[in-house]
């Protein structure tokens, strides 16, 4: 068996202690996979006086996480710390610089400097490896680098937020509004007190930002991601989606158009038999349509202790084997900028909720303003729910172009018997 | 860029003119993947006159597989052959002999010969992958192998065999009998001309065994699955299962049981909410129960020229890449023998239907065998369907140790009044 491999730990929240947990309860059998013990040799937290889900004892405890990263005893530093910016990404860079291998689960930092330290590891030699930014336990990264590299791939698309897919579920299954169900979702750990970043799709389009650079060849270009959160979803629209046949998810899509590569977070009708659709929960899932494996489709925890240090680990199995590799698989030269295509030339049906007065001419007008749009209606349901409540009337279009459907929308909240702006969600067959 | 890694391909089938189809097709963005190109150098097949869906023009043609094995200007050979025995295992043993890479796509040669072949490749510093030996383009073997390597696995149950989930799917949907479905399956080449191999499970237990041994880290043995097929399941069983709240699926199962590993393949009752139950045609899943990352379930094309190459020419990615491992991930001398459970130790519940005269007494008698096996009974059901036809009688368990149903169902089997042997499916919760 070869010299251990010597590992640093930066950061022991949940993801730090389950890692430290993993390395210690599944040694033997890592070490057999590997050829090799991993031997966990420093680590570093905030706070050494803090009690924590692991044992730390023992192990040589840095308060300057960089000396992990500058440490000769380390070959490599994991760096679950977390956040783009600050001590990660100082931690991250070092390591790089001395050329260690590095492990991480920060998906901030991957997809804000992804090609920065991808420049970084190739130039010094490092190795950095990133499957616990996305999707948790569900090695969707692997099978990006690896499993599928023979494809081109046409579409990914993916739940991506554990704590959205939580939310949506629960809002469905249960019948409850968006407020209710977060504050449950705080009080439960579920959602983090400022919850913008999980509920205003910020964190998934940090993650398919990721997953695009992979799949397409690409510099990550966070900046380029369409994202609208689900904050303005109603337990009513997943009724009226119910009754229509679909339900209501979180994705993250990104898919070759004819001018570039759209990358969108936002809302998505899909429909009830999709296998997406039944995946409840703080379950993650992926679908790629691959050009010669056709749909596949990756499913499991999206977060947690377990499934985010098996991410972990699992990465540092396969660099204590002697994989290599660059962070996006192709060299940083070869990594082409990414193309984005305009929202606007997107070709979808939608699915729109007008709340309105209940008087005569408000269905002309607004049909009118689709005939203007050459928007052409699916189906239109008007309902009432009580006597002197504001009407409903739930609309599904045909396939049209985002900016035609950007200018009707603006023209239905201008009516005036209109009461608040219509809310669209468009569907998406997958 | 690095030299070009030289290939030769021996088997121009469904899955060897695809595999040159891909590796032509996708050319630019392999090279770019890999750092180097990958070079079809040559090919054989049994017949070189015929008229095939792939373009060989120009590549050198051998008619002696063995050749390619042979040859220096050749580093990877591609078995696309099949069989366990005969050509295909010979030039296996050769290509590995001469320390070559080899890519397989032959379940049935890891199956039966996947320990001999380990040693041998291990011996001559050599390779085998075979990524495409299980569930065509859906890459669990990388998973096993790399993504999810920091894991114990509880279990794995799979879908791992397309034709079979394709007719057991279409007789659920069209409401027609098994053999039915199957001819016309026939027809359509969806079925060999000889189905045992399919219907009787033996294809789905290759599989089983080649998963037991990368998840589990035992030699493969391919003789200890409990193998059962789909043939007698009934239109009726279909429907029955439905109104329980069940599907009914082949699965391949493996799990950990106190006194060692269970392999089964058999048809079993799957809830109508699991993932795998809307999983149709001809797609196959795997499902992992993880110690660290939980359930992970990976779903895609089982089979076909596209999902196949994927697999094939990933595995060629990866090796040109100059990922090296064993073929089941531990060194030879670490695969322990599989320590069989025997099935009799299994504690499922079941699901029973018993056609038999409609006449008084029969009921008591099924109901005292249950009693003297200490099965308890947890639905009983008569139906009868037509004047004069023999009544059915549909009954599930609950938890019951597989020995005591199997004395229970000889002793129904011999009762007066019971016309044909009843037909038993176990229920998986997954």
């Amino acid at each position: 068996m070869s010299a251990p491999l010597r590992i640093g730990i930066a950061g022991l929240g949940t993801v730090g202690a389950g890692t430290v947990k993993l390395l210690h309860e599944n040694a033997a059998q890592i070490a057999a996979r590997c050829g090799r013990p991993l031997q966990l040799v420093a680590v570093s937290a905030r706070d050494a006086s803090r009690v924590r889900d692991c044992d730390v004892r023992g192990l040589r405890w840095e308060n300057d996480p960089l000396a992990l990263a500058n440490a000769p005893d380390i070959d490599l530093v994991a760096e679950l710390i977390g956040g783009s910016e600050g001590v990660a990404h100082a931690l991250v860079l070092q390591a790089l610089t001395n050329g260690k291998l590095v492990v991480t689960a920060n998906k901030a930092l991957m997809a804000r400097h992804g090609v920065a330290l991808s420049k970084l590891a190739q130039t010094h030699n490092a190795v950095l490896a990133f499957e616990a930014a996305v999707a948790g336990g569900v090695p969707v990264i692997d099978v990006l680098r690896h499993g599928l590299s023979a494809n081109r791939y046409h579409r990914l698309a993916g739940i991506l937020n554990g704590t959205c897919n939580y939310i949506l579920s629960t809002m469905l299954s249960q019948g409850r509004e968006f407020d209710d169900v977060l504050k449950e979702a705080q009080a439960l750990g579920y959602a983090e007190a400022d919850p913008t970043f999980d509920v205003g799709g910020i964190d998934a389009a940090h993650k398919l930002a990721i997953l695009t650079s992979l799949a397409f060849g690409t510099q990550v270009n966070m900046d380029a991601v369409h994202t609208e959160g689900i904050t303005q979803v109603t337990r009513r629209d997943m009724h009226y989606a119910g009754e229509l046949g679909y339900v209501i998810k979180l994705l993250g899509i990104a898919e070759q158009l004819p001018t570039g590569i759209l990358q969108r977070v936002h809302p998505c009708l899909v429909p009830s038999s999709a296998p997406m659709a039944v995946i409840g929960g703080a379950f993650n899932a992926v679908q790629l349509d691959c050009s010669a494996a056709g749909r596949i489709l990756l499913e499991g925890a999206g977060a947690g202790a377990g499934p985010t240090a098996s991410a972990v680990v699992s990465d540092m199995v396969q660099l204590a084997r002697g994989v290599r590799y660059h962070p996006f698989t192709l060299p940083t030269e070869l990594l082409a900028p990414l193309q984005p295509a305009q929202m606007g030339e997107l070709l979808r049906c939608h699915y729109l909720r007008v709340q309105c007065e209940d008087k005569p001419g408000v269905l002309a007008d607004i049909t009118s303003i689709f005939a203007r749009e050459h928007i052409s209606v699916q189906s239109l349901i008007q309902h009432t729910h009580e006597a002197d409540a504001p009407a409903e009337i739930v609309i599904t279009t045909h396939e049209t172009r985002e900016a035609s459907m950007q200018q009707a929308l603006k023209q239905i909240a201008a009516l005036p018997a209109v009461l608040t702006p219509p809310y669209r969600i468009r569907i998406e067959s997958l």
